[in-house]
């Protein structure tokens, strides 16, 4: 029986139980951003720690940080073998707005061809097929065909703040061939693909202060500045009609696009309409032509995520309010450093502040972006067990989303990193009804295991 | 014994018993924007009209309208006297932001010379000073020295929209030779005002639609627009930076100043960085030089009163939203017709919505401004009560809010209106701590009284 057909059929005899392990992970309120949570991510953490310890893997421990911990665990079989550090979050996005859930986030619900729950594809899924793929090694063999180190954290969603500290803290306990993460889309649900970049980040909060209480807008409109509209000036400033950003500097580090990966984009198949359509949209931001894909992966941009002032309940009440505050992320592309972004953001805004109004700026986190080699031993194994579990081979990717650790792999572990991801870009990833299909978790769980038998030497 | 001091007396011996009266009305939570309140809207209705009965006033109804009622009660005393239309309000605005009170809003607190509540200035505080002086007259003559007709409305904070319908209704019953409303402050605790203008309003909630749902900022950022993003757009392009309204044609009809109005604007002392300084803001909105009084009462503005999309809790959330949505108000001054403002404001709005996204806008309210005649009986009868119980003669100011009935009277009744009120600007009306100086509440019976007895024939 060939290494594929072998665990095609040990995934058939063992789905109801896999399916439930996974529900029950899902069923954990992860949500790292919100303070409320920090019990739900301590009890995910041990869930996740017992399950390791539980299908065999060693050295797991619940690694505590300044905010929520790390999730670590190794299994060493051979010194011959090559070490592959397996990287995911089992922290998820807040589930808001609630009302649009077709069915509970956190409770796993399987519709048509797919599994609903918060965190199915971002990333608790997918980090699920990893710990399946290795413990169907350690149930068949008593052994694993390469060595392994997994880290699972729990603050990717707010930006991994405490996660560099660790990498440098456990070095030792970190040295690898290569890097594994799942958390980035196929193309569609027949076409895998393998991510070559992804964008970093700088997110920030802006508050404008104008007077010291919510006044009448009768009695003081017309002489004073109104705080909401001050917050507007300024967020109208940060991007032209072409939607470019207007930060000076900010497009001054930006790598220029190399022939091979103006290759891959061509090679990707994006059809603008179609884009629009399933957005329920009729125009993008400029009329200028837009390229989808090179404008999300290698193109940097910058967001408002959120506003408030004001009187935001029903009807109407008229007062200006004393202050009024966004949050605005700014997605940075290779070679663009955050924190000289950072910089050039706070002495723009600073410079475009309005008369009659204070302002302050905090960072809620900053992130790198990264770009990867794509000719390595592991990127080929990668694309032959894609090619095994789903009969297409890879396309080449970009990501416009961040995943902060593959930089830091880079910088501080010094290895790079094999993006293999499971899930497809209409799967509602931080939105309402977020989902995997079924079909799609189980090939995930084989891919993973194709992969890491190709790796054996 | 002159009526002054007979009226003094009556309200020293009476003091404790008038001021458990008020905390009793001002208990009542009739904030007449949220549908919540609906309830409380009905109680305030029958204690208002029980409280009329009670005193000895005719005819005492609640009118229901489609929304909440409108309490009538009137007294004919003798058909050769002047019949005096006392009109005022008895809802009011929320009370949030909760969390800045320092007493409970709905509990009527003495604290050193004020008492603090919801509505104790607008409008409550002063609706009563009118009922407690006809109280006064009917217990001690059993007769009124002037014909009355009181009516206390429930949807003055939004904006009337029943009222000019029950104006109409009732034009038989509402046969009075003046208005009075007591619903606009004084310069200051010792300088009372008598008002000759007050501004209009269009009230509007913008909402910016995109995406047919939230979208991960990452995987979307770039090519399509943000809702947030484009409504700052909008905004932004509502004021320039001479904080002029860019609305094409909206300043065309508002009327010239005349050399009357100029005097009176010059008699008011306003010190412009006092008035800062009390804000807690050291610049205005514009580097121009800035006329206060005149901006404030003869010159129409816009205001933004509430904003709100995305993710708005603690923390950092990477979405771009479906939509936006904004509150924004325009003060209006005569001549301006709200009706043609709101066309404009509509025609503007479409005209600068960015590509890629939709617009809706909502009306929440429309009302006309006013300007008055100031040489009539009535309006010295009022300044000669002023005079008598504050000790001084009443300035002639404008007023930068908006109270629509005004414009009600002079176009579906046709009489003027003397607009005496008793309360100070610090009063902060429609913001946490509301509040009126006791000193004054009473000074306001007194001054109330004397007034009633001036138009005596």
């Amino acid at each position: 029986m060939t290494e594929a057909n072998w665990i095609k059929t040990y995934l058939k005899k063992n789905q109801d139980n896999i399916l439930a392990e996974l529900a029950d992970f899902l069923a954990l309120k992860s949500i790292s951003t919100n303070d409320n949570n920090k019990e739900d991510i301590q009890k995910c953490a041990a869930f996740l720690a017992k399950k390791l310890e539980s299908i065999g893997m060693h050295n797991t421990k619940i690694i505590q940080t300044k905010k929520h911990p790390i999730v670590y665990s190794s299994y060493h079989q051979d010194d011959t073998m090559p070490t592959i550090l397996i990287y995911g979050h089992y922290d998820v996005q807040p589930p808001d707005p609630l009302d649009l859930w077709e069915s509970d986030p956190f409770t796993a619900t399987i519709r048509g061809d797919y599994i609903y729950a918060r965190g199915v594809s971002d990333d608790k899924g997918q980090v699920f097929c990893h710990i399946k793929a290795i413990e169907a090694y350690l149930k068949r063999d008593n052994m694993l065909p390469v060595n392994i180190i997994m880290i699972i954290e729990g603050e990717e969603e707010i930006g991994s703040p405490n996660l560099a500290e660790f990498l440098r803290a456990y070095q030792d306990k970190l040295k690898a061939d290569v890097a594994v993460i799942s958390d980035t889309p196929m193309i569609h649900k027949n076409q895998p693909a393998l991510c070559f970049s992804l964008r970093g980040m700088v997110y920030a909060e802006i508050t404008v202060s104008g007077p010291n209480k919510d006044l009448h807008s009768g009695q003081y409109g017309g002489v004073i500045q109104n705080p909401i509209q001050a917050l507007c000036h300024i967020i109208a400033k940060l991007k032209d009609k072409h939607d470019k950003v207007m930060i000076p500097g900010f497009y001054d580090d930006v790598l220029e696009i190399s022939a091979k990966e103006n290759e891959y984009l061509n090679d990707v198949d994006i059809n603008n309409e179609e884009f629009l359509n399933k957005l329920g949209l009729n125009a993008f931001a400029t009329e200028h032509p837009v390229n989808v894909a090179k404008q999300l992966w290698l193109e940097p941009t910058l967001d408002c995520n959120g506003i408030v002032g004001g009187y935001i309940e029903q009807g109407a009440k008229t007062i200006i309010p004393a202050k009024a505050s966004a949050k605005i992320s700014m997605r940075l592309v290779a070679n663009q450093d955050p924190k000289k972004i950072k910089k050039q953001f706070e002495t723009y805004i600073n410079a475009i502040t309005p008369i009659g109004v204070t302002i302050n700026i905090d960072i809620h986190n900053l992130a790198y972006p990264a770009r990867m080699a794509i000719d390595t031993d592991y990127i080929k194994a990668a694309a032959q067990a894609y090619k095994a579990t789903f009969g297409v081979s890879p396309k080449f990717v970009g990501e416009g989303g961040t995943i902060p650790v593959v930089a830091d792999f880079q910088q501080l572990l010094g290895i790079d990193t094999v993006m293999m991801g499971f899930n497809c870009p209409d799967d509602c990833i931080h939105s309402p009804n977020e989902r995997l299909l079924t079909e799609n978790f189980f090939k995930g769980i084989e891919t993973s295991a194709t992969f890491l038998s190709l790796l054996k030497r």
